[in-house]
């Protein structure tokens, strides 16, 4: 639920919809993501193509209900959902403007157990009153109904324009159309997106053939600075997991992955990440203190950063991945401050876009976050290249600049004071951002 | 003092150099801002082409030293000075990464007084080390050799790129060069610019034929989202101002104006805000319950409100100034958080840009700011248009838009929820903020 108040929407790359195929219950996607994918942790693997369905017991599917805009993408509605109860845990967007999705989706996921979420594209439902509440619960009991679950166990999410009122005629008849199945993920995936340019899914083996998946599907390209939570972000488990720990490890995570994320520092009304288990894979049950919950952090962990890179990678406008590590800070706290405000920082994003080597930036970002830093210690690096040593230096300004023609680049900073160490990821800004976000008129 | 850390510098429009006149201590110049002045509160009076060197005793006077990168106006090192000792008051940045500058000045402000400013454009000393310190010390030391001031009088002043170290052979002879002047106050506005396509001036005269005067200069166009002080801003006057009040009255004017203005959202590593009282007018000096107290805070106010305007106006790539008025806010503190944010949200801008009357992005970035406010009580307008009014109404788009394409925008909005009420100054983001910042190489 990006929200993005517009009405148009970028068209998905002819690439993703061709690798996606035309079906919305087609083939399972490969890997969208035009990066290559981190190395996995230790016992983890990644699966080729591998969905928010790849986990047992998951099904999905989407339709084009005629909520959103056509590009060449003709989806807007769709479910996720696993086929028995399953143990959620979420978290939603901070913003005091919080959509009806948002309300009615905290209020399902307090109960701690649900079947699963539908969401549509188009219309967000925000700043829509007393009427908007009703047309969420109205989605989510829908939705239920077509799952065969009960009232109260669908998350719902809405993504779009703010302040229009959802087009329930074209809801209640587009439910019912949608056909559930276990190689839905590719489909669901496309359903919500808005102005991504790609779908975003991702899924991994945790343990071998007694072990267990995880599933992953984002979207949000714009309208992104998460805090708490983010854009949509669902993930699906066949392990069983303790409630409790379930919530626990969905922090840890995001904390670590999605809110270190930002496209144009702009945080939605609808940000929404939940993460259902539902024990299908039959082992054992996670819990925190149990030989199976640092594996599971650490798996969550690898996916929920794979879906930040890939939301970071496809930010509006974006043309580079960039990826901002902060070492040697006094705390955690600083080091994560530190980075998210380099990544947020317009001077850096403008100056990575034209491969401008310009630690000055750099530097002026991390000041203004109000960290600790020790500049005569601080040390600072464009990819492998040192372009500050405590104190400027002659460094190579022509290897500097190629090393910002990556499409992945990697901006690394040693404040010198402590020995606390972050990761955020962000894009950078181009002219198209701006034609992106002033050229579309309601 | 952006320390804007590149070195190319935008040029002044031709428009502006006419208006300034081609001699660095040529006649004064006319108000540089394109837009009419705000009408004065009761008791004062604009002076027409009004500068720092308005109120009696204070003289300013720059040269071209040679570093910064010439455009077609040839100034890049200034002194503004008072002839007698003056009171002062300053405000810096809160940035951990401070330029040496800020550090020599925060020592010299502390003693409460002072004989002025010098400033350099083109290299903002920031990361230089103890060489930087050095070279700030003695840049105001040879100041204050030519003002004939003692070591420690004068303020310092540094802009332009980061980490590169003073030339201070062109400094030293440089400074000599300076004439200085009762109307050289044009001059040094020009002498401290660097992406500002004009300089900022403006004075007011308080009172009668007993009263005193207010002089200003500022620069600054990106990197520019003040915290607790800002870019350059330097303040003049005769009346004879008791030191604490002077404290409280600068701050006081400085959090409702130059620190409600945001530009790109990036906070410089050398933003400074001083005020000289030099008591040359012969008035009673001012304290803070005496019966001139009110007034010389209004008029303060007025000009720094009048500047964070000129500032805002002239943001890198910026075509409008935006006006953000945010009432009925739970405090004043919300409804300055507010405020601020929307005038940073990159979408509100863009949709400014683009004339898009899009009231969804605005209660999105009033959400963000995590301010308490009443969807069901709230009111919004784009300029005289209401387009949102205790929920979503048909409101006429056309009129909003046209809203949009004056010079000035302002966006209105009413939370509902408490009787607090702030203002904040930005501008609209343009291709053209891309292109200044990422098309220059270092």
């Amino acid at each position: 639920m990006a929200t993005k108040p517009k009405q148009a929407t970028r068209r998905t790359s002819k690439q993703a919809t061709a690798r996606n195929g035309a079906s919305p219950n087609g083939p399972r996607p490969s890997l969208t993501s035009r990066l290559k994918p981190a190395t996995p942790p230790r016992g983890i693997t990644l699966i080729p193509g591998g969905a928010a369905t790849s986990p047992q017991g998951f099904m999905a599917g989407a339709v084009y209900a005629g909520i959103k805009t056509v590009g060449d993408d003709p989806l807007d509605l769709g479910i996720l959902a696993s086929d028995r109860t399953a143990t959620v845990a979420a978290m939603f967007t901070r913003s005091t403007v919080k959509g009806a999705a948002v309300l009615q989706s905290q209020m399902i996921a307090r109960r701690g157990i649900a079947r699963g979420v539908v969401v549509n594209a188009g219309i967000s439902n925000v700043a829509t009153g007393p009427q908007g509440l009703q047309h969420a619960a109205e989605m989510s009991r829908l939705a239920g109904d077509l799952v065969g679950a009960g009232p109260g166990d669908m998350l719902v999410g809405s993504t779009g324009v703010i302040g229009k009122p959802l087009p329930m005629d074209k809801i209640r008849t587009g439910i019912p159309r949608i056909q559930l199945s276990p190689h839905g993920g590719a489909a669901f995936a496309r359903a919500i997106m808005t102005t991504d340019t790609h779908p975003k899914t991702m899924a991994v083996r945790v343990g071998g053939a007694r072990g267990y998946t995880i599933g992953a599907v984002a979207k949000g390209s714009g309208m992104i600075h998460p805090d708490m939570a983010t854009m949509f972000c669902f993930l699906t488990t066949d392990a069983a997991v303790d409630r409790r720990f379930l919530q626990q490890a969905l922090h840890d995570a995001v904390d670590a992955s999605l809110n270190m994320l930002s496209v144009d520092a702009d945080t939605s009304t609808s940000d929404t990440t939940a993460i259902f288990a539902n024990g299908a894979a039959g082992g054992e049950e996670i819990t925190a203190r149990g030989p199976a919950a640092a594996q599971f952090q650490a798996a969550l962990r690898y996916v929920t950063t794979g879906m930040a890179k890939m939301l970071a990678r496809d930010g509006e406008g974006a043309q580079k991945l960039i990826e901002v590590r902060i070492e040697s800070a006094v705390s955690l706290k600083e080091a994560r401050a530190a980075a998210r405000t380099v990544t947020a920082s317009p001077l850096v994003k403008t100056a990575v876009h034209g491969n401008d080597p310009n630690w000055g930036r750099l530097l002026m970002a991390i000041g203004r976050s109000y960290v600790r830093i020790n500049l005569d210690r601080t040390r600072a690096w464009i990819g492998a290249v040192p372009v500050y040593n405590r104190g400027p230096i002659t460094f190579d300004e022509r290897a500097a600049a190629r090393e910002l023609r990556n499409e992945h680049v990697v901006l690394r900073v040693d404040l010198g004071v402590g020995d606390a160490s972050a990761t955020a990821w962000g894009c950078d800004m181009t002219p198209e951002y701006v034609h992106i976000n002033a050229d579309y008129t309601t």
